[in-house]
C-alpha cells in the first residue's frame, strides 16, 4: 500500500526547500530526488547530478526541442527543467519522487500529471524570509531584491497548491512533509487494486 | 495552522476502529470523540456518554423529529445517530472531531459537511476480520454472520471514502491515521487566512 508518487515542492528562495528535501531523502530510502537540468552556473558547493545537471543554453534548447523535459522555464535569465525519464521510471518502481521547482513549472507539471501533489513551503512570515536570504550570503543585493519580488509574485499562486507547509523549524517541516506523503499514499484513488480485492470478496 | 476538522471513521465490525480511535484520543488533546446516540442496549464494559448515549426507541425518534442529529441510521435493528451540537462547537474551537459511524451515515455526513474527511479502516485481509470478530466473543454466531455479510456490503462503498487505513497493527494504523489528520490540516483550502496574509504582502 505504498504507491509511487510525484511530489512537487515549491517555495520562495531562502525558505529552506533544499534543506527540507535533503532531510526527507536521508530519512527514507523510497524517496528520490528529481534532479533538474539548468543553464545557470554551479554555485560553490554544488555539483553535477547532485544539485543540477548543468547545461549550456544551446544544450538545454536541444533538450526542449527533443521533448526530453516534463516542464521547463526561464527564470532569472536561466533555464530550468525536469528530465522526463527519471521521474516516470521511479514512480513506476513505487518510489516517491521529489521535484523542487518554482511556481510556473509546478503548475505545468500538475496539468501533465494531475495525480501529482503540489506542496508550497512558506516562511513563518515575510521578514523571516528576507533575513534568511541575506544570511545565506550567496546573492548580491540586486539578486536579493529580485528574489523577494519574485517571492511576492509566487505567493499569488498559493491556492493552486494542495498543501502549505510552514517552515518554522527544519525538523517540524520535514515531519509535516512526511505526513503529507504518507497520507497521499493512503488516498483511495491511489489504491484501486486494494479496493478491487475487497469489493470482490 | 491547525484548523478544526471533522474526521469520519468507518470500517467493518471487528476491524479495530474503536481501539484506534481511543489511541488517537489518548495521544492528542485536540482530538475529541463525537459520541453517538443509539437505541441498542449497552454491552458489558460500555457506559453512558463514554461509548454511546443510550436512548429508548421513542427517545431516539423524538431526537430525529427535533432535528437534533446530523445523521442517523437504523442498522441491525437499532438506531444510531450523531448529535449535532457537540460536533459543530468542537470544530469551531479548532479541535479534531472523530466520528465513528458506518457507511450510510458517513455518506450522509459528507453531503452535509463536504469539508469532512472520510477514512475507512480495512483489515489486512477478510479472513483476519472473521478471526477478530470471533475472538472478540461478544456476538452470537448469527450476529457474526450478519456482521460479515454487512462488511461485504460496506466494502462496495470504499471508493466514496477519501482514505484507506490498513489495520495491520494498532500502533501503525494510529500513526497513519495521525498523518492523515496532520496532512488535512495543511491543505490550502483549509488555510485561507494564511494565504490571504501572504497574498497581501
Amino acid at each position: 500500500m505504498n504507491p509511487g508518487l510525484l511530489i512537487v515542492v515549491s517555495g520562495p528562495a531562502g525558505v529552506g526547500k533544499g534543506t527540507i528535501v535533503r532531510k526527507m531523502l536521508e530519512k527514507n530510502s523510497k524517496f528520490v530526488l528529481s534532479v533538474s537540468a539548468t543553464s545557470r552556473a554551479p554555485r560553490p558547493n554544488e555539483s553535477e547530478g547532485n544539485n543540477y545537471y548543468y547545461k549550456t543554453r544551446e544544450q538545454f534548447e536541444a533538450m526542449i526541442k527533443n521533448d526530453e523535459l516534463i516542464e521547463w522555464v526561464e527564470y532569472c535569465d536561466n533555464y530550468y527543467g525536469t528530465p522526463r525519464e527519471l521521474v516516470l521510471s521511479e514512480i513506476e518502481k513505487g518510489n516517491v519522487v521529489l521535484l523542487e521547482i518554482e511556481v510556473d513549472g509546478a503548475l505545468n507539471v500538475k496539468r501533465l500529471f494531475p495525480d501529482c501533489v503540489l506542496c508550497f513551503i512558506i516562511p513563518p512570515d515575510f521578514n523571516e524570509l528576507e533575513k534568511r536570504l541575506r544570511g545565506r550570503g550567496t546573492d548580491t543585493e540586486e539578486a536579493i531584491i529580485k528574489r523577494l519580488t519574485r517571492a511576492k509574485e509566487e505567493f499569488r499562486y498559493l491556492e493552486e497548491y494542495d498543501y502549505l507547509i510552514i517552515n518554522d523549524s527544519i525538523e517540524n517541516a520535514a515531519q509535516r512533509f512526511f505526513s503529507i506523503v504518507q497520507a497521499e499514499q493512503m488516498r483511495t484513488k491511489r489504491n484501486q487494486s486494494i479496493i478491487n480485492k475487497f469489493k470482490n470478496i
